[in-house]
């Protein structure tokens, strides 16, 4: 309560502020349940001249990795250069469009929850990683809508393979909130490999009073079902070996529901969710030592880009890839606590901060024929917009329920055309439910900042602390890595028009306010 | 003196340790002044083979951009990322061989020096920067030996178009010390700018007295001429327009040169010694607000990349560039004393450090037809190996003098294999003539770091200190930024191979030692 206080208070100041709305704010609201958008009438109707050549519904297919950082993909300063090539992705960022402003949630959950929903976590209540065992006490999705779910009413077949982490009792699994089927397990990687490695968790495995109390909280296994049905148990994980080749049956099981839906002639929604290269990696056979760093992760990158390139063969033996369209991303950035089993970025920061280097991931966009290949953009997107351009791209925005406010924007025709532009104006970064940040052209505004004053800049030893006076402001092209606050030196222009922004977007919780589903810290007043 | 004491005294500590001499140093000693490289008869069959297909000599052409960040090109990174594109050195780098892991000085005067005459500048004494006005006691040059010398005594015309400062006086100007001829100016960058500029510099300018006095110590002006001849004045620089041109004007007289070449039919070598874009940064007309940072420095690389485009378009007119090896690269890190006008490093630390930052550079090889495009290599290549390179591919390699040492390895087969390794087994880091870290495959170790506790990790404001009891240890695949230090933890196998490695590179000086021009530090004791 004392929080929402607070964002009210702060809403009714900074909507005092009158902002450059023509410049600093040129969207245009169609609805009042979607988050306004720029108008690029040019653009949307090249996307449209070449949707409407497509003889049927594009497919939609989402790698999305786990923890990745932006920085390890080749074609994003990555690769050979840190000892683990990615000539797959590589490959897809030339010939495709590469997205150099792509943003995610500052961890796991409310990433996937924001990718799937089209909201920011705040919303639909899933702001954090759910821990071993605990549930929520109210089920987020009983008032939420997946892209899956719309697709699925809209001539699609969905699923999703992989990691869910979305929760894990009935009524919160994928089958329960709109996939047709999926096949993976209910939870990160880390929950299952601390029962398997005595040398990382030598605590919990040599004690086995502890290791019995805390193993039968988790459900260690990789399970498969339909909508509407119960799923069941494919493989136990239940050591090293059953870890190691978690990925590569999630990859089976893509590439079998790609070939089905292609025999049964209908268009999929696929999310292919790696439970790589979340620590702690463990590579499958022939994996190990085949990066030149030779570290788990490394090996696990180089496996993943591996997959990468196997579904991208299937596309392509399967004569889709030219009806597909291919998205490639990471849930949030390096979780540097778990270094060396950890990825890189060039930016501060690291997984759960509202740094660039938590929530600015890599992205690609590949659809052959349909993206022109070798662009590259550093306009906005937040993965938030995905579902909106899943939805849209399935020719079904107008099935998106009235009832939810909708962050995410369609970037179809940023994505289509030629030279399309990012149809979103401004970002913004949470913890939780704290506004953090706001990200608008090159500018990065932040009105909370995680202490990264400690050696490693991590989620288990940060604090959250206010910016004093100001906001402190980051020119992200002069100063990507933000060391050098210039608000007041180089940005007073610019101040009261990413304050406006922010206002506006605070004031949409009004109407659409933020749903407590009852995931408490310790400590916490409200 | 105190400072030969302790070299000699570490050496002798070094080489007690017993090095796993074939694994760690897999060199072999050709000849006693040449650093021992590392034998790949195979590629040294290919590379030759492809070079016996050639016409006539090859030409040489050297792209040095001033202070220019490892991250600022687009494939290194930067690019559209950081708000200035770079189309056409991505172009090279997509087309050519990427080297990730090249290596210069710290700073600008020795990386020219080392490029120039393949030399650790320790031993030919230009170990910093001079600045204005100041002569060391004796010519360092009497006693160098630059590649363009070696290669105008081979049938190649030799020049340096652009930036020179390796001397100001007669006897160290480049038509003193090899080159055939040169169009360019003595100085540095930022020696003109301040005099030009009184937003920056008013208490310089706006003080005629104080003005007047210093002006007078520096040549101001562009200046060409040729070997045995007075170099006369091309263009005064007087004031902002004049600076800012002068990229303009080093790039008409490459072109030149080079059209004079092919039509003398003679093969050339070619330094384009861009004045860019070290601060502070003027572009010529038209480049104002041309890169969507729309900051001097963004536009500078911007005005940089399309003069790599004009000089690559005038290799294809001609049709001189399957004969004509192209390298980018830049003179060493961002200098961040001078934020925002400067670049930007993914690395930790900056110009004048010996962290990745300060050294670590892009490099790019380009030739059509005989470098494989698309390669990317993490191979080890320090640019005094471009001494050794370029004499090489000229077919002068006998020709070098034996009575100095030569740093520098022949990277021929390394740059022209199409599966090319590199020749060089490690990297010295130097600060002046202090050994302060070692490159071996993956791993730096650092025996003297810079102190970056200050906010801005530059030039101006740092200390160089001991590591303690033990070097400090990077693992640059996992580590890249420099972070965790992790020697005994994960190195403690390799670390007295490192040290057998320095102890090895130390030894050298007994028979070619140290080189001392007399250029002293307030308070330096010897």
């Amino acid at each position: 309560m004392k929080r929402l206080i607070a964002i009210i208070s702060c809403l009714l100041f900074l909507t005092t502020i009158k902002a450059q709305q023509n410049y600093f704010n040129p969207t245009v609201k169609v609805k009042d349940y979607l988050e306004p958008a720029i108008p690029h009438p040019t653009q949307d109707a090249e996307m449209k001249a070449k949707l409407s050549r497509l003889p049927k519904k594009p497919n939609i297919l989402i790698l999305l990795i786990d923890d990745m950082g932006y920085g390890d993909i080749g074609a994003f300063g990555g690769g050979y250069a840190i000892g683990a090539p990615t000539p797959y992705m590589d490959k897809l960022a030339h010939e495709g469009l590469q997205l150099t402003s792509t943003y995610s949630q500052p961890t796991c959950t409310p990433t996937r929850a924001a990718l799937m929903t089209g909201r920011i976590p705040a919303r639909s209540g899933l702001t954090r990683p759910t821990l071993t065992g605990e549930h929520p006490k109210v089920n987020p999705w009983a008032s939420e809508n997946t892209a899956a779910k719309i697709l699925s009413q809209s001539g699609y077949i969905t699923a999703i393979s992989g990691k869910w982490h979305l929760g894990e009792t009935e009524g919160s699994l994928p089958n329960d909130v709109g996939y047709d089927e999926w096949l993976g397990f209910s939870g990160v990687q880390s929950e299952y490999a601390q029962f398997v490695n005595e040398w990382i968790y030598p605590d919990l495995i040599n004690k086995p009073e502890r290791y019995n109390a805390m193993k039968k909280l988790v459900e260690q296994a990789i399970v498969t079902g339909k909508k509407g049905q119960k799923n069941k148990v494919v493989q136990p994980i239940e050591n090293i070996n059953d870890l190691a080749k978690v990925d590569q049956i999630f990859a089976n099981y893509s590439e079998d529901f790609i070939k089905r839906a292609v025999k049964d002639n209908k268009p999929f929604y696929l999310i292919h969710s790696f439970s790589k290269v979340h620590n702690d990696n463990y590579v499958s056979e022939g994996y190990k030592g085949k990066s030149p760093a030779a570290f788990p992760y490394k090996d696990a990158v180089v496996e993943v880009d591996d997959i990468v390139g196997r579904l991208m063969k299937l596309l392509t033996d399967l004569k889709i890839d030219d009806n597909t369209l291919v998205f490639i991303t990471s849930d949030n950035g390096p979780n540097e606590d778990v270094w060396p089993d950890c990825g890189y970025t060039p930016f501060r920061g690291g997984k759960g901060t509202t740094w660039e280097g938590g929530v600015r991931v890599p992205g690609i966009a590949y659809w052959k024929g349909m993206i022109k290949p070798g662009r590259i953009s550093d306009g906005l997107f937040d993965l938030c917009d995905l579902f909106n351009t899943s939805i849209s791209l399935g020719g079904a925005y107008s099935k998106i329920p009235a009832a939810n406010y909708i962050d995410g924007v369609d970037q179809s025709s940023f994505l289509l055309s030629d030279t399309g532009k990012s149809n979103r104006n401004a970002v913004f970064m949470y913890s939780e439910t704290s506004l953090m940040a706001v990200r608008w052209q090159e500018y990065k505004m932040h009105i909370k900042v995680f202490n990264t004053s400690a050696k490693r800049k991590n989620i288990d030893e940060s604090t959250i602390e206010g910016t004093g006076m100001s906001p402190w402001v980051y020119n992200l092209y002069s100063d990507p890595k933000e060391q050098i606050s210039s608000g007041h030196r180089f940005f007073e222009w610019g101040l009261p028009g990413m304050l406006g922004l922010a206002g506006a977007h605070l004031a949409t919780y009004q109407k659409y306010p933020m749903k407590d589903i009852g995931l408490k810290k310790p400590g916490s007043d409200d």
